[in-house]
């Protein structure tokens, strides 16, 4: 009996193997990007620290001695780009990348996935670079942003496809 | 040796599948609700832009042309209601989506983790509608947050339990 | 054929089972430590929610009948400094658990991994402790946040390179 079932699993046009392990291509691209985009999510914490300490905008009261300023300040406009930058990537890349993990679980064809992933991905990077380093004129950042926005909607539209009746 | 062990494991009440795959009914109902919330997530982007076009809020100069406003504006109250909203559902929908994976890789009984995601989620669909869409009296708001708060917890707890001699 | 493939796999130095079950120990680890760090998030919600009350500093008209307040209030500075921690928790913790995730599943060796895993909560929810219950001068918060940080950014470059082909 269990090797028929092994034999009827190796006609199918299933992978031989789980999605996501090493052992699946697309998980590793997976692996790859989110990894990149983590890091880049850290660099965020860095460049608003040093906002802060170029701009001696500190919030916290214990922070002043640090910063050698006689009080907290809020509302620097640097300072609040950083932060602002920040949270477009909590709300975006977060998103993009727990997404990303359902869509690559639910089998979706290799190279297709690859490709969303890598520009996805990309386009986060390309979005911080005009929103928090060099502010560029509008539309760039709103394309940056779009493009990753309509690929996490595909792929949320392809997994609610996918595992419709499960609902 | 290796029949034997196959066999042994066929013996155990452990399914036979991983449970991080599309082969586990309770990971599709997963991938179905968390691809829901996600699409959810996306369109406070919209709703809140969306205000800032209404109220011509903006918040970066770059956006002004576009706007065709003179100057950068903060915290008009209906911008501000769905920034919270928005917030809101970073710091709960984003812990749920990820406390639920594990919870799922934990192996719970299949019917109550299936309903505890359909509930869960159900529940911030409906808290965005109370706060953000049609701002209802309380406790309506509160009731939708605790619900998921309550299921969260519950995962959370289960999780700790099965997996505490790896603490 | 079949028999030699999976006589080939028993040779290799790779486990036997997936790395994200409950049959890898390392991933049981990450299970528990998430689960810790999710359920503290929560509880910055009852934290902020309890300044709200004590300080009578509501942000929705619909909350002010249950606060029995006659208008809305920003600003408070404690209940600003318990948002600042759970802001942080979003800007650190859940890409502390995406990446660890990442980090289990890329296969590394089981006893730094749990290591990492173990330190890593710890230290944020050390950071807690000194910035939303007990606030301690500098540089306690800061050294709890960069522990923490490091070892993010170890497995985001641990991940990266192992999977540096499938760029």
């Amino acid at each position: 009996v269990y090797n028929e079932t092994m034999n009827m699993s190796v006609a199918s046009d299933q992978p031989q193997f789980p999605l996501l392990s090493k052992s699946n291509p697309v998980f590793c691209c997976y692996l790859f990007w989110s990894s990149l985009l983590i890091l880049k999510m850290l660099c965020m914490s860095l460049l608003t620290a040093r906002q802060r300490i170029k701009t001696k905008t500190f919030a916290n009261p214990e922070d002043l001695r640090m910063g050698r300023t006689p009080e907290v300040r809020f509302n620097d406009a640097n300072v609040e780009r950083m932060r602002r930058a920040h949270r477009n990537d909590l709300e975006n890349v977060l998103p993009f990348l727990l997404m990303s993990l359902g869509y690559v679980a639910s089998g979706p064809h290799p190279l297709t996935a690859k490709l969303l992933i890598r520009i996805g991905a990309s386009a986060r990077l390309l979005h911080t670079i005009v929103y928090a380093c060099i502010p560029l004129p509008q539309p760039a950042r709103a394309l940056s942003f779009f493009i990753t926005f309509g690929i996490v909607s595909f792929e949320a539209i392809y997994v609610l496809i996918c595992a419709i009746k499960y609902i």
